[in-house]
């Protein structure tokens, strides 16, 4: 054993990072290590903003400053079993690091499916991987004709920033629409109609049956029969936690295949916690396991893991979700369950709806349409999701609908909630869309 | 009695108007009357606006065709008495409106100092007022320097959109800070530094002893001795609550000298509501009345008397108070007590800072400085109030601080509340400063 650490966290991306920095807060003198496979770590929900914003993978990484200043090592190995009697962590060249308390942040690997042709160069995926990141970029520079498989979140951001270099970009989309999974259908509508304003092409309802080529791309044959011309392919149809370790460890996995935790994020060994998209996820609704993955879910999840590794003290009571994304000037969030999904988990729904604008009075510059929809469960009154389509304040917005949810408030709570507004801020105190979306639930009750 | 109505309201304010909207939303049958002075009202907040970026008071008047829309009845004329017995409103020219239930939205009138000089032509208020504001526009066009008495939120903002015009500006403010009612020092130093970048000229700890001038104003003569030359004066240290007619027809008048209401915004007259400015407010945090007025409390008093007009059922648990501004790039914002109300109040503090991006990485386009800081009750942990300085999503920031407060939270549920993160909208999910904010708090316990 090389060294012995009382805080082991194996993973260097959002629930890595914060893990560390959130054990550091509470315990000054811990010995806190990070493992990590790469020199630097891409931040991830800004590896799309790489291609058509930033135009560099360094601008794109997480600050090691932070760690250092926090006295946080950082070791930059692969891990290669955990030694779960021994409490060590064995490394890529045998050495070994014993810890005694580990938190496993391992994160997710996009998932490759098996499409023919899936193998030739310049087909790529988001990987949180510098290198990797680099010589796409470096391609982008040489080619004209994109084909982008899966139209979710990284599939419709990727398409916006290469619309920005003037690329020809087309969105496959098994579904019928694009952002599917998660928003209702005149949400999904709202952002392919923003898509194709702003030049991409979109086909949904389509499969892609292979992608053609010889060593490079030259096109994607779809179950249309249609072959689009193509120099790059990128892939992004989901993520798969990375569980390996874990597993090897003969840790449980969960029904989602996430290193499966308990409330206290801890997992079947009690000196060893996971956090963030390694870990299962349980729903704030029903208790039961769910896909969802997120860098903000990530890192509260690792606020919950690196204070309980100290002694358990905050229970996870389950993921609402919240997220937004922007295409061209439009942005979209969500929080919890949207109205089919309230559905399917078997609530009687009603739903609100409010416009407004986001700044008041409307002549002020740059002020643009906020659409709001609330979910609420009809028996309880209580909100389970709520949709918005708006300008900047878009996520700030969806955060507050988050927070109602959590707190589980009523529609009359919502209606009559202590916002403030300013003109070149947010909608008018009057239409503020929030309150009048519970109130449009209200009188339909 | 020329005609009665089911529901009056007097005043066509941001109270007024959205008393009529709920009450229709909550009778589609209900007749509703507004009763209002003049042809077309101000915007409130957006009156500063006016003069830097509107330039147009038509652009800044509330759409008078969504109460038509809705079938609420808009008569222009004054008000003159209330006759309880008869349940009637006397008009300017003697005719009466009769009622069934009646809402007060009268409003609140700049207060005037006793200063001497104060009736010169060219000294201004931010009166409600569509002639008054479209004169001082006019006079806008011909002048250079300008004294702002008062330096609140209506002195800054006028500043502000003053310094957007070119012209010489001096604000002189009786406080050893500008702002200094509603922030902390450290963030009234931030304003009166960004007020200074912007080229205001701040005076603070001074009195302004005397408006100088023989028609107009020429000068304005401070308690240092200097004098202050000056084409146009705009006095902003305040508003009184419009409680005449209240007053006069026998209702309760509260120790902050609005109309007094009980929790359901009614006076002490049971077919009498009063919302608005011109309503005695409460505080959240004591029960003690307060003279915080807002545009937005306004409104959610009218969601509340609108609804209790038909029935009592909606609860005012009293005035959080949560509003923001901007001085160039520079958004501010406050929800509840600062530390130093907090402290006047008796309660044993406890405060979390933390700063952040208000995008992530730092490297994404019009990225700035996001400061945010919390107050918590020691014993409870309980949040009572937070301060922001940020840019774009300060106002829905300060909301978020605000709802959190409404509903108790803990510095201890804030640190793992549910938000969301997005590259182009939000700080990293790591850095999401009131989640760390809180995390500071706690670790200070």
């Amino acid at each position: 054993m090389i060294e012995k650490v009382d805080v082991l966290i194996i993973g260097a991306s959002a629930a890595g990072f914060t893990a560390a920095l959130t054990a550091r807060k509470y315990n000054k003198n811990a010995s806190i290590m990070v493992l990590r496979k790469e020199e630097a770590t891409p931040v991830p929900c800004g590896i799309p903003y790489i291609f058509g914003t930033l135009f560099d993978v360094k601008k794109n990484c997480m600050p090691d400053g932070v760690l250092i200043k926090n006295n946080v090592k950082i070791l930059t190995k692969e891990a290669k079993a955990i030694n779960r009697d021994k409490k060590t962590v064995t490394l890529a060249d045998n050495t070994e690091i014993g810890y005694e308390k580990l938190i496993l942040c391992t994160g997710s690997t996009p998932v490759k499916p098996p499409i023919p042709g899936i193998d030739l160069k310049n087909v790529f995926f988001a990987q949180k991987d510098t290198d990797y990141l680099n010589d796409v970029l470096t391609r982008l520079g040489k080619v004209k004709d994109v084909v982008i498989i899966g139209g979710g979140f990284i599939g419709v951001e990727f398409a916006d920033e290469f619309r920005k270099r003037g690329l020809n970009v087309t969105i496959v989309e098994l579904l019928p629409r694009c952002l599917q999974l998660v928003f209702d259908e005149e949400y999904c509508i709202m952002a392919e109609e923003k898509l194709r304003e702003r030049g991409v092409h979109v086909i949904t309802k389509t499969r892609a049956e292979e992608i053609v080529g010889k060593e490079e791309v030259e096109k994607v044959r779809l179950s249309s029969g249609e072959e689009i011309k193509a120099d790059i392919v990128l892939i992004g149809i989901g993520v798969r936690a990375n569980t390996i370790l874990a597993q090897d460890a003969g840790l449980k996995i969960g029904e989602q295949r996430g290193i499966w935790v308990n409330e206290y994020m801890q997992t079947t060994d009690e000196n060893i916690f996971a956090a963030g998209d390694c870990a299962e996820k349980f729903s704030f609704f029903t208790g039961k396991p769910t896909g969802l993955k997120l860098a903000s879910i990530a890192c509260r999840e690792a606020r919950i893991a690196g204070v309980n590794i100290f002694g358990l003290k905050r229970k996870n009571p389950g993921v609402i979700g919240s997220f937004s994304t922007i295409i061209g000037d439009l942005g979209l969030g969500a929080a919890g369950l949207v109205e089919k999904a309230a559905k399917e988990n078997g609530f009687d729904v009603i739903t609100g709806q409010a416009v407004g604008m986001d700044k008041h009075p409307s002549a002020m510059p740059e002020c643009r349409e906020l659409k709001i929809k609330l979910i609420f469960d009809r028996k309880s009154g209580v909100v389970l999701g709520g949709e918005i389509a708006g300008g900047t304040t878009t996520a700030e917005l969806t955060n507050i609908v988050s927070l109602m949810i959590e707190r589980k408030m009523t529609m009359d709570e919502i209606a009559t909630f202590q916002y403030g507004t300013h003109p070149a801020f947010t909608c008018s105190p009057v239409g503020y869309p929030i309150a009048n979306a519970a109130e449009d639930a209200i009188v339909k009750m």
